[in-house]
């Protein structure tokens, strides 16, 4: 099968590429119709690994996609021939520990597409466990389809933080994690969301939506902004999502007494964490890793209208251009927040 | 100062009253613009009395209002004269057992607008401690301020829901208080509110709403319903709005697996309740009494526009005409959701 | 192999009998030690059926088990030969909805021991599933280790309950189940826990923990008590535990402001339901059915000396005695809190 | 009134000294008969002051305090005179917006005994607001009634936890604040705590109590010794009480998936926090800020016997020997876990 393979550190291929797989009864097979392109599948490219997972042989890269269904196992039942899908890019051991609890995330056994040794999906047909692969109703698009990978990760944050209505929120980076977590946020319960970043045509993209409010830190120091809007009180909710280590100098200072911080960017190096005044407000902290049960949540709410991802779509390549998707993927412009590489349209 | 007072059961009287009030340094005065009619006010007037609580002596009605402030207290730091207001109508005693809990709405000692012998707001003027007077940004209307109180309710549903963002709720009754709770939980997180009635009327008013699904019950079932739209899985959160015992008939139907109910409505009677049907589910159950802590993100639910309250607005009566506004609200039409009367237009 | 065979209602064999079992690569093989009789074997012994679940055919009985780890499957790790176990009765589908959100316990397709049409475990032999047997520290002994299964059902309420250290529990009923809800309340936060039954017999036994304080309900109002012991405030957890219908008619009144109401018991009927006097209260109402990720806990306890189950055990009855011993269960002695079957001595 | 004056840093003076006070008719006046030396009392002895709190003019030490009613307020219905009591010290605005969500510790305008300008109670008489004024009931001594109040933060360090039954707890730090975690872990449902140390006097006092599992780290690594406790899944909960930064190098390897780390001890400087590896598990972090709601639990807690607090006292000095015993906390003996001064025997 013809797959976007990653050689080695810097080197694509678009070429025949022999993955084995087999049908079991609780599998369905997929033909893939849209890939997203994500941070993680372009650090692959560009560094070769990510932490300690190392791109060490020939490796398939993608792991956002959406699709249609084209072979149902045996023992599957709430899928058919012709459903149109998106899929969660893990396959945990539903029997660990950690699985048992409800945090299949969390199952270190995980099998995650594009995650070294592991294939991803960049490629026409695959072959996937039913019970993390979606339905899509009809008037859910691929594109949004293959949106609801990183869209989980935003749903998976503004879950933990346990939003009440109302409330205030935070959200320190506009990248396209940050925006989607500010939809989800939005979605789950905050009456409006401040977003901050340093380039104004990120956050351009996330002023398009109602209830965002952009701070270009450049500009307004985000402490200030926070007390004026909430009347020295600070948001009940702040998701730091740029990953930056600077992020986390000040960040204390615009939670609210008894709020939330949630830490979705992964900085590469420690952070400084002032436990004293965070102590002062007894300010809890929840952290993220990928997502779990989040699927069918995300796409309820791209299907009822309340989440509209389509603004997020910077550009769509055909899956013939897939290597100068992911260049122009790696020169990482402001204003491209999503890429996707179209297989199949609709 | 005239007031709108019940005198007796079925007979009121717009009358000069005298109202015993002294300023406090930590209390502010009000004059009132706006006051809302709800189905307590007119369950004194028609009955004389509320379970326990009896009007035995004349009582000034109302308790969901808007105003303007015209004097301070001395230790007030947080109002100033010409403020825009609503106002919390319980003062409950703060340093109680289930205030210092944060659970001010179940202090017993709580003295309630309109409860007697409590005098309610119906009276141009009012005084009331600061730090349950609220303050409504330039943009929001008294005619919005005067329905925080009942939004207050459906907000303290929502909340105890602990919805999660994408969740489907159910609201069994599309009167004022369904409705308000079917925008709390649109706001709070569901993707989607499946609100149920037997009255077309009512159901049409919810259904202006995006993402509100009006089922009416004399048509539909509401069981079946829910299994269609959730593919057999059911609600994860279903409020129970109506207070009809014949609502808890097969209630636990729609819930979902690890699911919650939560009950707004108050039936008169006990009612039937199968506790091996919820436990089979594990359906959790919650209880609402009021509300707490839920003025401020009301007010910023509808500041930001994510809740819009004015298609609930059905019609107006200058405070002269009061007692037809009364006579009005006790026929019951089943399109009037919410009656106010204007005591000073903005 | 010889097993306890229910034939149908009122008839039991000792008798071999024919299973059909594989051993696959997650699973282990059990030499069963010690068997517990449970309220549901003997309901099934003397009713045939309970519910819908309807013996139709000859059905080993027995669900609470511990044993002895005979072989092991190609791919288990955390279990070896000779290890001492406890196992998980119930077998779901861990790619179920109710599975993958942490709820294993409400997959409907679970494949429950002595659950028809399902074999239970009163045998010398059983294959299991790795990942629902449980090591057992070399000082808990098989008496142990088979209580651990009716335990969990506690251990499922407690946790639940959120207990806050310090809180004061009631428990309806001081049958097994209640006194094992007793003794997980004690050790999940509990101060003190009044345990409230008919019988004085049972009340002695519960009446050996330190920390219960047994009520007689014959003798003394239930809520005068916890009136008393509380300062008229209540008890921030209640669990029902008896399956009475009459517990509920006044069961709300000793429950604190803001506090839970934990039902485990199953009454045939619905009951009568007082749903304003909850509201009053806001009282949160959880049910329970079976557990989940309990059991790990409950060793822990069990090993760690918090909670002693030896107390319970009121007589055991060699595998040669099966019969009688299900003749004496079925007699419903007050004073028999436990009766267990020993296959293999320890 | 004769009391504990710091006059300066490093100056103690035992004198009269001119303290206005009003009853109030909420308030009661208590005759003091214990006041336990805490960590913070002797800080502003030796160093002056404590972060942003400067002692500028002579301030009594002490807070946390026993002793005996001798007057009552008007409006005062739970107390008499004569009943033995405690306090919390800390008196915050209850109408503050902290407050009324029932965070009261976190009002920043409250007034906490001993910390400037507010004077301490080692001094034979105090007023004090009522509902911050808990009876101690016949069976508990003054000596646990003065130390209900450093009790109170590892209650709030246990509520915090969300602890499940049969949780395993770790406990960096075993002084006054380390130990009185532990047993608030104990007793909140941890079914074990590992307790670590660098000083085997205090562990030697933590390792007097069933259920704590003392870890001296020079001898042992931690982070090994809780693999092999809990077979690598690490600790469910996780409390840092030592303050030290060199605790948080490696804190985040003994936690467990979805488990959660509580932050008790302040650290002076702000510390070293890798966020990814907290994000691999999901961990969640907690903060404490002294604590609300905890007395009453507490006091039942020690009550029912569930906690001893008696073997962590180290010494009593009579009132006219305080200086000596702030001068020997000054010295700060490892084995001393707690030293008292009592004004009035029992």
């Amino acid at each position: 099968m013809k797959a976007l393979v990653l050689e080695e550190k810097r080197k694509l291929s678009l070429r025949e590429i022999d993955i084995v797989q087999q049908m079991g009864p609780s599998d369905v097979r997929i033909r893939i119709a849209r890939v997203g392109i994500c941070g993680s599948d372009v650090h692959y490219y560009t560094h070769g690994k990510i932490g300690p997972f190392i791109v060490s042989e020939p490796m398939v890269l993608g792991h956002e996609a959406a699709g249609t269904i084209i072979e149902v196992g045996a023992e599957v039942t709430h899928l058919r021939v012709g459903d149109r899908v998106c899929m969660e890019p893990g396959i945990p051991d539903m029997s660990s520990k950690a699985s048992r609890a409800g945090h299949y995330n969390l199952d270190p056994s995980v099998r995650f597409w594009a995650t070294p040794p592991i294939h991803g999906c960049l490629t026409p047909q695959v072959i996937h466990p039913a019970a993390f692969t979606f339905k899509l109703p009809d008037h859910v698009s691929f594109t949004e389809g293959a949106m609801v990978e990183p869209f989980a990760v935003g749903m998976q944050a503004a879950t933990k933080a346990r939003l009440q209505p109302g409330d205030t929120a935070v959200v320190v980076g506009s990248g396209p994690i940050g925006i989607m977590v500010a939809l989800a946020a939005l979605a789950g319960g905050a009456a409006r969301v401040i977003v901050a970043d340093l380039a104004a045509e990120k956050l351009a993209i996330a002023a398009q939506y109602d209830g965002i409010i952009p701070v270009n830190i450049r500009e307004t120091p985000l402490v200030e902004k926070v007390a004026e809007l909430t009347g020295g009180w600070g948001a009940e909710a702040v998701f730091e999502a740029s990953g930056s280590p600077k992020a986390f100098s000040n960040i204390m200072e615009f939670v609210a007494p008894a709020g939330v911080l949630i830490l979705v960017g992964m900085p590469i190096e420690p952070v400084s964490f002032d436990v004293v005044r965070a102590q002062s407000k007894e300010i809890r902290i929840e952290t993220v890793f990928r997502y779990a049960n989040m699927y069918e949540k995300a796409i309820a709410l791209i299907a009822s209208g309340k989440v509209n991802l389509h603004p997020l779509l910077s550009h769509t390549f055909p899956f013939e251009e897939s290597i100068p998707a992911f260049e122009r993927a790696a020169e990482g412009r402001p204003a491209d927040i999503k890429l996707q590489i179209e297989l199949e349209a609709r």
